[in-house]
């Protein structure tokens, strides 16, 4: 096995990339799917189950980048759910690579049956990088169909995953979404409508004076509707285009 | 008049400051009621009406502080609206002070009834520095009872506030609040029962580093509840602890 890991069989345009900050290694490929810096963010905002009971489960987990990259902070159990074979198997090889096949579980499967697999209430931690945008007939589809699976509501909703999200979680288990401020106020209102109070809101700008173009969401199944806090403003990049210091620290650590 | 203006008749305890970037005085006293940075926020993140016949109102304003910061930008009028004889006197003086007679009216009385006096569907903007506090029992209240009123939902609630601030709006009006980011999601949730789409947040941030203190908030009447947009972050203090230069602006002028 050794030998597999270190040269991994990668598919044609695959290239291993490494998040330096937390060891990782991760299978990508420009022509099909590549993380960005939404997963960094959204692994960084969300806080892990501690116990080693606990279980984490990644929906719309593409290639499996979110769930990988906090695997190493926590002792728990993580369920990755993707429904495009090829990402699936992207996140799967990536497991591997990282010696995780005993923490992590890949499920290539729509999320909207995947509590044939994984109990009702029984979750600690849901993760979920969604597809951003409403799939209008208006909106401009992305030609890659892999990427415009991941990036537009063609095969789920926010409705889905958001009730998908409450139906897996344990009451005051936490929910964890990363998307763009235009669709803040359906993922509140989507929330409210599935139990899931926000309690935490955190604004990602890309340069100081610029309008935000991230927003990260903690939520809690059936906590109170009110206390909700407003995170540090985050920038991705500092006034000389470099990447600021937290987001530095995200990716190549201290 | 000359004499009267340059020497007004201030009550005991009354003294008058002046909000340099505006050239605008105000009549305040510590002991009774002073504007703070919200209403210089507020001011300042408002867009007033640009024409000679639009209509601005001022909800719980106070000693008029919001009002009278934006009756330099703007050609239309403005009546400002509050339940406190002592503070609306205050007011009526500053706008006397400041030779806005002609541009701005006091109401002193209730907002819930205001449409008594301005017509329903006739305002282009409306401004509010509402009650921060929602009075529940468990709420410490102000000693001073002037105070007190000002700052928790004593006399009026978010509720109402919002359902006079539609009423009063035109359609396509707009409504520009500041708030408590721990109420925010009641805001958005009461607005959206009542007509105003959000359109707009900006976040006031304490310093880089901290959670954000203050929310700004612009809705317009009948608006599509969808492209919200956060603006840039705010911050009131810089990391050496003086005012950020954009708040300078806003107090000092350029």
């Amino acid at each position: 096995m050794g030998d597999y890991l270190t040269t991994p069989e990668l598919l044609a345009g695959e290239r291993i990339d490494q998040l330096y900050s937390q060891d990782i290694k991760i299978i990508q490929s420009p022509q099909v799917f590549s993380f960005s810096l939404d997963a960094v963010l959204l692994a960084n905002f969300a806080r892990s189950p501690a116990k080693r009971t606990g279980l984490m489960v990644d929906l719309c987990a593409g290639n499996g980048a979110v769930g990988l990259f906090m695997a190493p902070k926590t002792r728990g159990h993580i369920a990755m759910v993707e429904l495009q074979p090829r990402l699936a198997d992207m996140a799967k090889r990536s497991v591997t690579l990282n010696h995780l096949d005993e923490q992590v579980t890949v499920y290539q499967q729509d999320l909207a049956t995947i509590t044939d697999q994984i109990p009702k209430d029984s979750v600690d931690v849901v993760v979920c990088n969604p597809p951003y945008f409403a799939d209008l007939p208006a909106s401009k589809k992305n030609p890659n169909q892999y990427l415009a699976i991941a990036r537009h509501e063609i095969t789920t909703s926010l409705e889905t995953v958001i009730r998908v999200t409450s139906g897996l979680l344990k009451m005051n288990g936490r929910a964890y979404f990363v998307h763009r401020p235009d669709r803040l106020l359906d993922l509140t209102t989507v929330m409210g409508r599935h139990r899931l109070a926000i309690k935490r809101l955190q604004f990602v700008y890309p340069k100081p004076g610029r309008d935000a173009n991230i927003v990260l969401v903690e939520a809690i199944k059936d906590g109170q509707a009110s206390g909700l806090k407003i995170s540090p403003a985050l920038m991705t990049y500092d006034e000389s285009g470099e990447y600021s210091a937290p987001v530095k620290k995200m990716l190549y650590g201290e």
